[in-house]
């Protein structure tokens, strides 16, 4: 590591600029010579010096340091195929001349005990590609070569018992002349235009935002891309701490095909490969609507100049529908109005795979992580009439899709009203009373039972959906004035499947982090990333990063500065349907605020419509209405229903000013 | 029940049209005189005739027939108070003077058995408002008068033996004057406007939509609302059916305190109330943006006249962010294509509370149902410092607001590929041989494990949270060409609490149906709604509806017509947040085709962007761009980010022609 200077004052938590990161650079060239640069990062202040900073900036200005990796001198990049590939690809069905239409997605080895971790590899995952616009993915190879990334070269072939032919049948493509040619598009689509004619509701200050009462930070690393630091609420002028730093942490992908090689199928996308550096520019491609805010992210190249990543991150509103509604059966006056919520986004290429990662913010305080899989389906051939076994769908003719997961670890950096926090658990549970009791005589006693996470041990927790478990990140020190219950953050996650490689598994060793839903630990600088700050060729014996600083599980983690880590996501059986793209799959949890406001803390958003029992009274005199005037209806023609659009508007756009 | 006769020719599926309402009541007040109308409404046509009759229409139509339930002659409304209850509100610490500001809402009594069920009883619960326009839930009152709506008086009430009285506290208001008193609406909200300069993408024919391959008709009763009927599919020029019919079918709401007589507080809102008469006019309140179309509904009213509920449907589209994207990441060509969905919703309120009930349809043959919850908490009183016992929650003040369940059933009466169709659950599971074993050496091996529901009896099954479990409606006579396995959909339901009240308790007895996530009962003309058809005060001795179906749990269920039955919902267990008023909380899940499509069948869908690795290399000519043209920066002048708006577009807007 090494300190960079700088003439102008970046904001502590700001990923490194350009200057800082050629900065860094020279200084190790100065120091080292000619050397590959894996890593150029912010090396993030220490938390105390940082808080401090945050609460008063008189206090010392946190310094800014350069988180460097490099790798020493290598040969070169090797160019053409290895003769024992060739060999291999013509067993395969391949002739010679077609060589340049084998592709192969290099992978780090992931672990293989055969090979250890002494020498760094990759295995090749192996791709025909008939033409040059066909699909990346449709016709794998059967083999995987193994290939030492320092000397250059391939050390070793893996081959199946059971050969797999290159497959003849037609490819289904989904670019444009693809689909033309199997009947063309849907030209039934009308456009819907979204626009913001006055600009969009939220303010940039550098890298920190502002929006309806929230306001965090920004930043970016090569690892984890977004990070979001100091995110608190405005609630009526009381500037209240949640969040000191969030992030997609790490994920694994483990596939349930036990055949060798298929068991080092199992990514750590972020900490093998680095959802930063792996993540889309945004300018191909357009993958938001209306008013966008874009930031760009800088990183060094191997031999140490800067690449720039043009739009890395995007910045929108969207429409959110209703926020909140109710009628009055007596009278029908009404109240209704319609929520807003900021999108913070990335994507990431994984090889055959994506990952768009949206923070969610809402104006009810709720903060909502999501994530939209799509790409395509990591595939392997099989020969026509093979048994899957069950470990695979045959998505395409020849074409076998693996089962996988999945798992997703997103950190959380509590500071909820302050640094010193608890985790409960919140089970939905019946009362023990029996029927008929004096205490439950009709059966209909149910009640929230809530348990204390007071050591690391005890924080180990699963999901459990006969409960509908959340888990609440608490300020035991603040009792909200009606309830009496702690002000809380509430994780609310529903799709928690278990680690599906065994315990003692190769993977459960990896991947430490994805053994149980929940860990939480105590904060210490510097434990970011769960499953170890170096992930390829790991063994997981020892286990790396979380289950190292869970310790032997009697730290005590009762009202105090706490990291909770939270391992969600899907597990992936597929179809046909999720070939040769897959429609976006979504995933979703929420981090909602309970017992955290005073009360509802939106019914200050102009309402779309409403009146009062008085005003319905008087007729509708005063009725407020800030209809959207956007709206209208489908067919002027009526079809039977020859109603007007619903809101004839008295007030701007943006109005609602009251009665 | 009569027959209608009528000189047009409504769709066999319609609800009866106003004059066919009219001829009916008029039928029934020849016959019998003046009654009270509960219900007239359409008899749904057997389902062998009108599937019939939907094979080929020149078999006979289906007659038109109407379902109508009157009740026999009573006494006039009861208006003013009885001196008892004045007398309570007074021991409250209403002075009476005040009575004008004493309101009830009237519950079905549900059932209490020292009433049984012989007379129609109401339960009033009883609130003050001290203003006109101040919500209507904030001062409960401590005690429940119990009304005989034939005699129409109150003949009990029911007095807790702790009295609370009346609180005095200031009101927290949601209205426009209430929010200026507390510092005014948040003005920095600017609009989004969302618009179809084109018009709308979908088609409706009386009452059968048509949009994006999908086809269906809209139906609406008063009891269940939206019912949807012959939902099919055209797969490039194959009409292909899936579901005969789709509705949300009955709903409970237990109450978690076992004080009495709170146990009385579990409202089956569709059989008591019903969805379709509780149901909002969407002409109040915008709750859609951009063109929308509606349906009204047409009810006779008690007396025999005919009410109108204008706009009581709203079909709309939405831009629904990425429908699929990839990128290679050796030369940067990429495709990426938005998605659009069709919103078929209803809102109702049910006394306190309000349901938006949104049936979502996705381009990639998804059937999403959604239920927005909102509106306002039962809420009932507490003295200073009383103890909740954990049944509820101080919310403000003075207001306790009782845990509860929402849980809805929802009815799928499948066809898949036609009306014989098998359920399977779906579990992902480890793989049984042992970590080391020559099976799975390296303990990685799981797949998705189908379990066959034979019978009735083996279908009532709970959700697995461990297992991510899933339903899949097969079709076993129609295997995918690809995949081997039966064509399907997929039920993935995640929010899936158990029935909380205890097993025999009242509840339990009551909503038989909420005993299991699922329950799969052979088709049967009638087998409408689970909890029975008339629900209000049945004991539960025998559970009527879904249990009675049920039989012996013999039946064979496979390869036959089938109706599957999903209960779902939330656990609620309140906070401040949700008072005065309940921002948005929504339940949704998802029937997905799986093993149904060819393959992914959205490619047809013009993307937004697309470049091919040809095209790549011939430097961008021929990309492909239907870009929307209303993206474009937030801030023009830069942030360090002077990146111009993500996309040229150089086709129209529903562009994307090709290459």
């Amino acid at each position: 590591m090494v300190a960079a200077t700088t003439g102008t004052l970046p904001h502590p938590f700001d990923p490194l600029s350009l200057e800082e990161i050629r900065s860094a650079i020279g200084i190790v060239k100065k120091a080292h010579g000619d050397v590959f640069f894996n890593v150029v990062s912010l090396h993030e202040p220490r938390k105390a010096e940082m808080t401090a900073w945050l609460g008063k900036q008189e206090t010392p200005r946190p310094v800014r340091i350069a988180d460097v990796v490099v790798i020493g001198p290598e040969g070169k990049v090797y160019d053409g195929k290895d003769p024992k590939v060739i060999e291999q690809c013509e067993i395969s069905g391949v002739p010679k001349e077609e060589m340049h239409k084998v592709y192969c997605d290099p992978w780090t080895i992931g672990y293989d005990e055969r090979h250890g971790n002494k020498i760094r590899l990759q295995q090749a995952l192996m791709y025909y590609r008939p033409e040059v616009d066909d699909c990346q993915y449709q016709y794998p190879l059967d083999f995987c070569p193994i290939f030492d990334s320092v000397k250059q070269e391939i050390i070793d072939i893996d081959i199946p018992k059971v050969r797999r032919p290159l497959n003849k049948v037609q490819p289904v493509n989904y670019h444009p002349a693809g689909v033309e040619k199997a009947g063309g598009y849907r030209n039934d689509i009308k456009p819907i235009n979204i626009t913001q004619p006055e600009g969009v509701s939220f303010k940039v200050t550098g890298r920190e935002l502002e929006w309806q009462n929230w306001k965090f930070h920004i930043g970016f690393n090569y690892r984890e891309g977004i990070v979001l630091n100091n995110i608190t609420y405005n609630e009526k002028g009381t500037v209240r701490p949640i969040f000191y730093r969030l992030s997609l942490a790490e994920m694994v992908v483990p596939y349930g095909n036990p055949e060798h090689p298929h068991q080092r199928k199992h990514a750590f996308d972020l900490g093998e490969y680095g959802a930063g550096y792996m993540t889309n520019s945004l300018t191909l491609g357009c993958d938001c609507k209306g008013s966008i805010h874009y930031l760009d992210a800088e990183f060094p190249t191997r031999s140490g100049e800067i690449r720039t990543i043009k739009n890395a991150i995007c910045i929108h509103e969207e429409d959110s529908g209703i926020l909140f509604k109710h009628t009055d059966f007596r009278d029908e006056s009404v109240i209704v109005t319609r929520a807003r919520k900021l999108i913070v986004q990335q994507i990431f290429t994984a090889a055959n795979y994506e990952y768009a990662i949206q923070w969610i913010f809402h104006q009810d305080g709720t903060i909502q992580p999501e994530i939209k899989l799509t790409g395509i389906l990591n595939t392997y051939t099989m020969n026509p009439g093979e048994d899957t076994k069950g470990w695979g769908t045959q998505v395409y003719p020849g074409v076998n899709a693996h089962n996988h997961q999945h798992l997703f670890c997103l950190r959380v950096d509590a500071n909820v009203d302050g640094p010193n926090n608890t985790v409960f658990v919140n089970d939905a549970v019946r009362s023990d009373a029996p029927v008929g009791s004096p205490e439950n005589f009709y059966g209909n006693a149910f009640y929230g039972k809530r348990t204390k996470l007071a050591t690391t041990g005890e924080s180990a927790t699963d999901y459990d959906g006969f409960t509908s478990r959340t888990w609440e990140i608490c300020n035991p020190n603040k009792l909200h004035p009606y309830s009496g219950k702690p002000v809380s953050y509430k994780l609310v996650s529903r799709e928690v499947p278990p680690l599906l490689p065994k315990e003692g598994s190769l993977v459960w060793k990896r991947a430490g982090f994805a053994r149980h839903a929940v860990h939480v630990t105590k904060y210490s600088d510097d434990q970011l990333w769960p499953a170890g700050r170096h992930v390829p060729q790991t063994s997981g014996e020892p286990s790396m990063g979380l289950p190292e600083w869970m310790g032997d599980g009697s730290e005590s983690i009762d009202n105090s500065d706490v990291v909770l880590w939270h391992t969600f996501g899907v597990t992936h059986i597929p179809a046909p349907e999720d070939f040769p793209v897959m429609p976006v799959e979504p995933i979703t949890l929420l981090l909602r605020p309970r017992n955290f406001f005073t009360n509802n803390p939106v019914m200050d958003v102009p309402p779309s419509y409403a009146s009062t029992p008085s005003q319905v009274a008087a007729k509708g005199a005063g009725v407020t209405d800030a209809a959207d005037q956007m709206s209208k209806l489908a067919f002027t023609n009526g079809n039977g229903n020859g109603a007007a659009a619903c809101c004839a508007s008295t007030n701007g756009a943006n109005g609602a000013n009251g009665h």
